[in-house]
Protein backbone atom coordinates (compact mmCIF):
# COMPACT_ATOMS: atom_id res chain seq x y z
CA UNK A 1 0.00 0.00 0.00
CA UNK A 2 0.73 3.36 -0.36
CA UNK A 3 -0.75 6.13 1.60
CA UNK A 4 -0.52 10.01 1.12
CA UNK A 5 -1.81 12.58 3.71
CA UNK A 6 -2.14 16.58 2.15
CA UNK A 7 -2.56 19.08 4.87
CA UNK A 8 -4.75 21.94 3.18
CA UNK A 9 -4.02 24.68 5.64
CA UNK A 10 -7.15 27.16 4.82
CA UNK A 11 -8.97 24.72 2.82
CA UNK A 12 -12.65 25.23 4.02
CA UNK A 13 -14.92 22.80 6.10
CA UNK A 14 -17.77 23.34 4.33
CA UNK A 15 -19.85 23.17 1.01
CA UNK A 16 -18.02 25.78 -1.32
CA UNK A 17 -18.39 27.12 -5.21
CA UNK A 18 -16.74 25.02 -7.68
CA UNK A 19 -16.22 28.35 -9.70
CA UNK A 20 -13.49 29.11 -7.02
CA UNK A 21 -11.76 26.25 -5.88
CA UNK A 22 -8.34 28.43 -5.49
CA UNK A 23 -10.26 31.05 -3.60
CA UNK A 24 -12.91 31.33 -2.04
CA UNK A 25 -12.58 27.93 -0.93
CA UNK A 26 -9.21 27.67 0.70
CA UNK A 27 -6.74 26.66 -2.37
CA UNK A 28 -8.86 23.43 -2.43
CA UNK A 29 -7.73 23.25 -6.26
CA UNK A 30 -5.07 21.97 -4.91
CA UNK A 31 -5.91 19.37 -2.52
CA UNK A 32 -8.03 17.98 -5.67
CA UNK A 33 -4.76 17.90 -7.79
CA UNK A 34 -3.09 15.73 -4.91
CA UNK A 35 -5.86 13.31 -5.24
CA UNK A 36 -5.89 13.38 -8.80
CA UNK A 37 -2.42 12.25 -8.87
CA UNK A 38 -1.88 9.99 -6.24
CA UNK A 39 -5.42 7.79 -7.53
CA UNK A 40 -4.75 8.73 -11.53
CA UNK A 41 -2.83 6.74 -14.12
CA UNK A 42 -4.16 6.84 -17.65
CA UNK A 43 -7.79 5.24 -18.29
CA UNK A 44 -6.95 3.70 -14.71
CA UNK A 45 -7.02 4.30 -10.83
CA UNK A 46 -4.09 2.90 -8.32
CA UNK A 47 -5.68 0.47 -6.26
CA UNK A 48 -3.21 -0.06 -3.59
CA UNK A 49 -3.24 3.77 -2.92
CA UNK A 50 -5.24 5.73 -0.10
CA UNK A 51 -5.08 9.51 0.32
CA UNK A 52 -6.01 11.42 3.61
CA UNK A 53 -6.57 15.10 3.68
CA UNK A 54 -6.35 17.36 6.96
CA UNK A 55 -8.90 19.88 5.78
CA UNK A 56 -7.91 23.02 8.29
CA UNK A 57 -10.30 26.14 6.90
CA UNK A 58 -12.78 28.00 8.10
CA UNK A 59 -15.95 27.50 9.52
CA UNK A 60 -15.87 24.07 10.70
CA UNK A 61 -11.79 22.64 11.05
CA UNK A 62 -10.61 20.16 11.65
CA UNK A 63 -12.24 17.58 9.06
CA UNK A 64 -10.46 14.80 7.53
CA UNK A 65 -11.02 13.22 4.23
CA UNK A 66 -10.18 9.11 3.14
CA UNK A 67 -10.17 8.20 0.06
CA UNK A 68 -9.34 4.72 -0.78
CA UNK A 69 -8.37 3.81 -4.38
CA UNK A 70 -9.57 0.10 -4.07
CA UNK A 71 -13.00 1.51 -3.90
CA UNK A 72 -13.40 4.29 -5.81
CA UNK A 73 -15.90 5.01 -8.58
CA UNK A 74 -17.45 7.90 -10.80
CA UNK A 75 -14.36 9.66 -10.32
CA UNK A 76 -12.62 12.21 -13.12
CA UNK A 77 -8.97 13.02 -12.73
CA UNK A 78 -10.22 17.26 -13.58
CA UNK A 79 -10.33 19.26 -10.48
CA UNK A 80 -13.75 20.53 -10.77
CA UNK A 81 -15.26 16.55 -10.42
CA UNK A 82 -12.89 16.04 -7.11
CA UNK A 83 -14.17 19.30 -6.13
CA UNK A 84 -17.56 18.18 -6.36
CA UNK A 85 -16.78 14.56 -4.71
CA UNK A 86 -15.19 17.16 -1.53
CA UNK A 87 -18.06 19.53 -1.95
CA UNK A 88 -21.01 16.26 -1.01
CA UNK A 89 -18.33 14.44 1.64
CA UNK A 90 -18.34 18.13 3.70
CA UNK A 91 -22.66 18.36 3.54
CA UNK A 92 -22.52 15.64 5.70
CA UNK A 93 -22.56 15.66 9.38
CA UNK A 94 -19.32 14.60 10.71
CA UNK A 95 -18.42 12.82 14.23
CA UNK A 96 -15.32 10.71 15.02
CA UNK A 97 -15.38 7.67 13.03
CA UNK A 98 -15.44 8.24 9.05
CA UNK A 99 -19.08 8.26 7.66
CA UNK A 100 -19.05 7.10 3.47
CA UNK A 101 -19.90 10.03 1.15
CA UNK A 102 -19.71 8.34 -2.18
CA UNK A 103 -18.00 5.15 -3.41
CA UNK A 104 -14.77 5.15 -2.29
CA UNK A 105 -14.83 8.66 -0.18
CA UNK A 106 -14.98 9.00 3.60
CA UNK A 107 -15.24 11.85 5.96
CA UNK A 108 -14.98 12.63 9.42
CA UNK A 109 -14.16 14.43 12.64
CA UNK A 110 -10.11 14.25 12.77
CA UNK A 111 -7.05 16.64 13.86
CA UNK A 112 -3.77 15.77 12.35
CA UNK A 113 -3.32 13.64 15.73
CA UNK A 114 -6.03 11.53 15.38
CA UNK A 115 -4.92 10.70 11.77
CA UNK A 116 -1.29 9.86 12.73
CA UNK A 117 -2.32 7.91 15.67
CA UNK A 118 -4.63 5.86 13.04
CA UNK A 119 -2.13 5.60 10.64
CA UNK A 120 0.77 5.09 11.78
CA UNK A 121 -0.34 1.79 12.42
CA UNK A 122 -0.82 0.45 9.09
CA UNK A 123 1.68 2.53 7.63
CA UNK A 124 5.28 3.78 8.09
CA UNK A 125 4.91 7.72 8.08
CA UNK A 126 7.79 9.51 5.45
CA UNK A 127 7.71 13.33 5.89
CA UNK A 128 8.47 15.20 2.21
CA UNK A 129 10.11 18.17 2.58
CA UNK A 130 12.85 19.89 1.01
CA UNK A 131 16.28 19.14 3.24
CA UNK A 132 15.74 15.15 3.38
CA UNK A 133 17.51 12.61 2.03
CA UNK A 134 16.87 11.67 -1.84
CA UNK A 135 14.36 9.36 -2.06
CA UNK A 136 16.47 8.02 -5.20
CA UNK A 137 18.20 6.38 -1.89
CA UNK A 138 15.72 5.19 0.24
CA UNK A 139 12.51 4.60 -2.12
CA UNK A 140 12.70 0.79 -2.40
CA UNK A 141 13.36 0.37 0.87
CA UNK A 142 9.88 2.14 1.81
CA UNK A 143 7.61 -0.14 2.99
CA UNK A 144 3.99 0.43 3.09
CA UNK A 145 4.98 4.36 3.27
CA UNK A 146 2.82 6.99 3.80
CA UNK A 147 3.75 10.56 2.45
CA UNK A 148 3.08 13.41 4.86
CA UNK A 149 3.01 16.93 2.43
CA UNK A 150 1.24 20.20 3.11
CA UNK A 151 -0.33 22.72 0.70
CA UNK A 152 1.41 25.86 -0.39
CA UNK A 153 1.87 27.03 2.75
CA UNK A 154 4.02 23.67 3.62
CA UNK A 155 2.74 22.39 7.38
CA UNK A 156 2.90 25.42 10.24
CA UNK A 157 5.64 24.60 13.14
CA UNK A 158 3.63 22.90 15.74
CA UNK A 159 2.41 20.28 13.15
CA UNK A 160 5.51 19.68 11.76
CA UNK A 161 6.46 18.87 15.25
CA UNK A 162 3.49 16.81 15.44
CA UNK A 163 4.67 14.66 12.05
CA UNK A 164 7.90 14.32 13.49
CA UNK A 165 7.12 12.40 16.06
CA UNK A 166 5.61 9.85 13.71
CA UNK A 167 8.09 9.67 10.90
CA UNK A 168 10.05 7.07 10.46
CA UNK A 169 12.44 9.82 7.84
CA UNK A 170 12.06 12.94 6.11
CA UNK A 171 12.61 13.06 2.51
CA UNK A 172 13.51 15.01 -0.11
CA UNK A 173 12.37 14.94 -3.79
CA UNK A 174 13.82 17.94 -4.97
CA UNK A 175 15.90 20.54 -4.63
CA UNK A 176 13.45 22.72 -6.09
CA UNK A 177 10.55 24.12 -4.64
CA UNK A 178 8.00 21.49 -6.27
CA UNK A 179 4.04 21.65 -5.72
CA UNK A 180 2.45 19.18 -3.54
CA UNK A 181 0.79 17.27 -6.66
CA UNK A 182 4.41 17.30 -8.41
CA UNK A 183 5.63 15.76 -5.46
CA UNK A 184 3.07 13.31 -5.22
CA UNK A 185 3.80 12.42 -8.90
CA UNK A 186 7.70 11.96 -8.28
CA UNK A 187 6.86 9.92 -5.12
CA UNK A 188 5.41 7.33 -7.59
CA UNK A 189 7.39 7.31 -10.35
CA UNK A 190 10.68 6.43 -7.92
CA UNK A 191 8.39 3.76 -6.35
CA UNK A 192 7.18 2.34 -9.50
CA UNK A 193 11.10 2.18 -10.38
CA UNK A 194 11.48 -0.06 -7.76
CA UNK B 1 15.35 25.83 -23.21
CA UNK B 2 12.88 23.36 -22.39
CA UNK B 3 9.65 22.74 -24.78
CA UNK B 4 6.79 21.05 -24.69
CA UNK B 5 4.27 20.31 -27.49
CA UNK B 6 1.17 18.60 -26.58
CA UNK B 7 -1.28 17.75 -28.87
CA UNK B 8 -5.28 17.78 -27.99
CA UNK B 9 -6.81 15.10 -30.27
CA UNK B 10 -10.20 16.66 -29.26
CA UNK B 11 -9.77 20.28 -27.82
CA UNK B 12 -12.12 22.46 -29.27
CA UNK B 13 -11.21 25.42 -31.22
CA UNK B 14 -13.53 28.41 -30.02
CA UNK B 15 -14.38 29.27 -27.28
CA UNK B 16 -15.76 26.84 -24.46
CA UNK B 17 -17.55 26.91 -21.01
CA UNK B 18 -14.92 26.44 -18.08
CA UNK B 19 -17.86 24.69 -16.05
CA UNK B 20 -17.23 21.19 -18.27
CA UNK B 21 -13.29 21.41 -19.10
CA UNK B 22 -13.39 17.74 -19.25
CA UNK B 23 -16.33 17.05 -21.58
CA UNK B 24 -17.88 19.74 -24.66
CA UNK B 25 -14.24 21.21 -24.61
CA UNK B 26 -12.75 18.24 -25.47
CA UNK B 27 -10.47 17.11 -22.72
CA UNK B 28 -9.45 20.67 -22.25
CA UNK B 29 -8.71 19.89 -18.38
CA UNK B 30 -5.66 17.48 -20.08
CA UNK B 31 -4.30 20.42 -21.86
CA UNK B 32 -4.87 22.89 -18.31
CA UNK B 33 -3.17 20.48 -16.64
CA UNK B 34 -0.10 19.80 -19.19
CA UNK B 35 -0.04 23.58 -19.46
CA UNK B 36 0.45 23.77 -15.72
CA UNK B 37 2.36 20.89 -15.00
CA UNK B 38 5.28 22.29 -17.64
CA UNK B 39 5.09 26.16 -16.28
CA UNK B 40 4.69 25.81 -12.25
CA UNK B 41 6.80 25.43 -9.68
CA UNK B 42 5.83 26.29 -6.17
CA UNK B 43 5.46 29.51 -5.94
CA UNK B 44 6.79 30.28 -9.48
CA UNK B 45 7.00 30.20 -12.93
CA UNK B 46 9.39 28.35 -15.06
CA UNK B 47 11.00 30.74 -16.97
CA UNK B 48 12.93 28.92 -19.45
CA UNK B 49 10.25 26.82 -20.79
CA UNK B 50 7.65 27.38 -23.63
CA UNK B 51 4.67 25.54 -23.66
CA UNK B 52 2.93 24.67 -27.40
CA UNK B 53 -0.57 22.94 -27.95
CA UNK B 54 -1.95 22.07 -30.82
CA UNK B 55 -5.86 22.05 -31.26
CA UNK B 56 -7.75 19.65 -33.26
CA UNK B 57 -11.11 19.45 -32.00
CA UNK B 58 -14.19 21.16 -33.76
CA UNK B 59 -15.25 23.37 -34.88
CA UNK B 60 -12.47 25.49 -36.53
CA UNK B 61 -8.53 23.07 -36.75
CA UNK B 62 -6.21 23.40 -36.34
CA UNK B 63 -4.92 26.04 -33.98
CA UNK B 64 -2.18 26.02 -32.10
CA UNK B 65 -1.27 27.70 -28.88
CA UNK B 66 2.40 29.41 -27.62
CA UNK B 67 2.86 29.84 -24.12
CA UNK B 68 6.20 31.60 -22.97
CA UNK B 69 6.97 31.44 -19.29
CA UNK B 70 9.53 33.70 -19.59
CA UNK B 71 7.13 36.29 -20.70
CA UNK B 72 3.92 34.76 -19.00
CA UNK B 73 2.40 37.16 -15.90
CA UNK B 74 -1.30 36.65 -14.30
CA UNK B 75 -1.30 32.65 -14.90
CA UNK B 76 -2.17 30.32 -11.57
CA UNK B 77 -1.90 26.53 -11.74
CA UNK B 78 -5.67 26.27 -11.59
CA UNK B 79 -7.28 24.55 -14.83
CA UNK B 80 -10.29 26.98 -14.70
CA UNK B 81 -7.61 30.15 -14.99
CA UNK B 82 -5.65 28.40 -17.36
CA UNK B 83 -9.05 27.32 -19.06
CA UNK B 84 -9.89 31.11 -19.14
CA UNK B 85 -6.68 32.13 -20.33
CA UNK B 86 -7.18 29.69 -23.61
CA UNK B 87 -10.47 30.64 -24.19
CA UNK B 88 -9.55 34.34 -23.89
CA UNK B 89 -7.09 33.44 -27.29
CA UNK B 90 -9.55 30.66 -28.73
CA UNK B 91 -11.75 34.23 -29.07
CA UNK B 92 -9.08 36.07 -31.58
CA UNK B 93 -9.55 35.76 -34.95
CA UNK B 94 -6.02 33.61 -36.16
CA UNK B 95 -3.75 33.43 -39.25
CA UNK B 96 -0.88 31.76 -40.04
CA UNK B 97 1.61 33.79 -37.94
CA UNK B 98 1.78 33.68 -33.97
CA UNK B 99 -0.63 36.72 -32.41
CA UNK B 100 -0.33 37.55 -28.84
CA UNK B 101 -3.12 37.16 -26.66
CA UNK B 102 -2.61 38.08 -23.19
CA UNK B 103 1.26 38.15 -21.56
CA UNK B 104 3.00 34.84 -22.89
CA UNK B 105 0.02 33.62 -24.31
CA UNK B 106 0.15 33.31 -28.69
CA UNK B 107 -2.27 31.99 -30.66
CA UNK B 108 -1.92 31.04 -34.45
CA UNK B 109 -3.31 28.51 -37.41
CA UNK B 110 -0.70 25.90 -37.58
CA UNK B 111 -0.80 22.04 -37.68
CA UNK B 112 1.52 19.91 -37.08
CA UNK B 113 4.05 19.87 -39.66
CA UNK B 114 3.81 23.91 -39.31
CA UNK B 115 4.69 23.49 -35.42
CA UNK B 116 7.55 20.97 -36.38
CA UNK B 117 9.27 22.67 -39.05
CA UNK B 118 9.47 25.60 -36.82
CA UNK B 119 10.14 24.03 -33.50
CA UNK B 120 13.16 21.72 -34.89
CA UNK B 121 14.76 25.01 -36.15
CA UNK B 122 15.41 25.87 -32.63
CA UNK B 123 14.70 22.52 -30.51
CA UNK B 124 15.59 19.13 -30.68
CA UNK B 125 12.52 17.14 -31.19
CA UNK B 126 11.90 14.24 -28.41
CA UNK B 127 9.20 12.09 -28.95
CA UNK B 128 7.61 10.70 -25.56
CA UNK B 129 6.50 6.76 -26.27
CA UNK B 130 6.05 3.66 -23.56
CA UNK B 131 8.59 1.95 -25.91
CA UNK B 132 11.03 4.66 -25.92
CA UNK B 133 14.62 4.08 -24.15
CA UNK B 134 14.63 4.74 -19.90
CA UNK B 135 14.40 8.43 -20.17
CA UNK B 136 17.27 8.36 -16.96
CA UNK B 137 19.42 6.85 -19.77
CA UNK B 138 19.51 9.83 -21.64
CA UNK B 139 17.89 12.81 -19.66
CA UNK B 140 21.34 14.73 -18.99
CA UNK B 141 22.19 14.91 -23.09
CA UNK B 142 19.48 15.85 -24.07
CA UNK B 143 20.32 19.69 -25.70
CA UNK B 144 17.29 22.25 -26.29
CA UNK B 145 14.40 19.10 -25.90
CA UNK B 146 11.03 19.49 -27.07
CA UNK B 147 9.44 16.73 -25.64
CA UNK B 148 6.27 15.56 -27.90
CA UNK B 149 3.13 14.36 -26.16
CA UNK B 150 -0.80 13.30 -27.13
CA UNK B 151 -3.36 13.63 -24.58
CA UNK B 152 -5.74 10.84 -23.60
CA UNK B 153 -5.86 9.76 -26.64
CA UNK B 154 -2.24 9.61 -27.53
CA UNK B 155 -1.20 10.65 -31.43
CA UNK B 156 -2.95 9.56 -34.60
CA UNK B 157 -1.28 7.15 -36.35
CA UNK B 158 -0.69 9.84 -39.40
CA UNK B 159 0.70 12.31 -36.65
CA UNK B 160 3.14 9.82 -35.16
CA UNK B 161 4.28 8.87 -38.77
CA UNK B 162 4.93 13.21 -38.67
CA UNK B 163 6.39 13.07 -35.20
CA UNK B 164 8.66 10.73 -36.11
CA UNK B 165 10.58 12.84 -39.32
CA UNK B 166 11.26 14.98 -36.66
CA UNK B 167 11.99 13.58 -33.52
CA UNK B 168 15.84 12.94 -32.77
CA UNK B 169 15.12 10.34 -30.43
CA UNK B 170 12.16 7.93 -28.32
CA UNK B 171 12.24 8.34 -24.74
CA UNK B 172 9.73 6.53 -22.20
CA UNK B 173 9.22 7.80 -18.64
CA UNK B 174 7.50 4.74 -16.96
CA UNK B 175 6.43 1.48 -18.09
CA UNK B 176 2.97 2.74 -16.93
CA UNK B 177 0.79 4.47 -18.98
CA UNK B 178 0.71 7.54 -17.45
CA UNK B 179 -0.85 10.68 -18.06
CA UNK B 180 0.34 13.27 -20.19
CA UNK B 181 0.95 16.07 -17.08
CA UNK B 182 2.57 13.55 -14.95
CA UNK B 183 4.52 12.78 -17.86
CA UNK B 184 5.78 16.22 -17.63
CA UNK B 185 6.25 16.69 -14.35
CA UNK B 186 8.81 13.34 -14.50
CA UNK B 187 10.44 15.00 -17.73
CA UNK B 188 11.17 17.77 -15.49
CA UNK B 189 12.49 16.11 -12.36
CA UNK B 190 14.96 14.15 -14.43
CA UNK B 191 16.16 16.85 -16.18
CA UNK B 192 16.75 19.03 -13.13
CA UNK B 193 18.61 16.33 -11.63
CA UNK B 194 21.27 16.80 -14.00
Amino acid sequence: MRGFLIVGNKAVTKPFSLKDLAGSAGRMDIICRCIAQALFISHGIRRDVEVYVLLLGEPDPPKALKIVGSEVRYMAPDERNIGGIIRKALSLKVDYSWKRSTPGVYIARKNLIDLLEELSKKYNVVYLREDGVDIRDVACRLENPLFVLGDHIGLREEDEKTVMKYAKIVVSVSKLSLQADQCIVIVHYELDRC
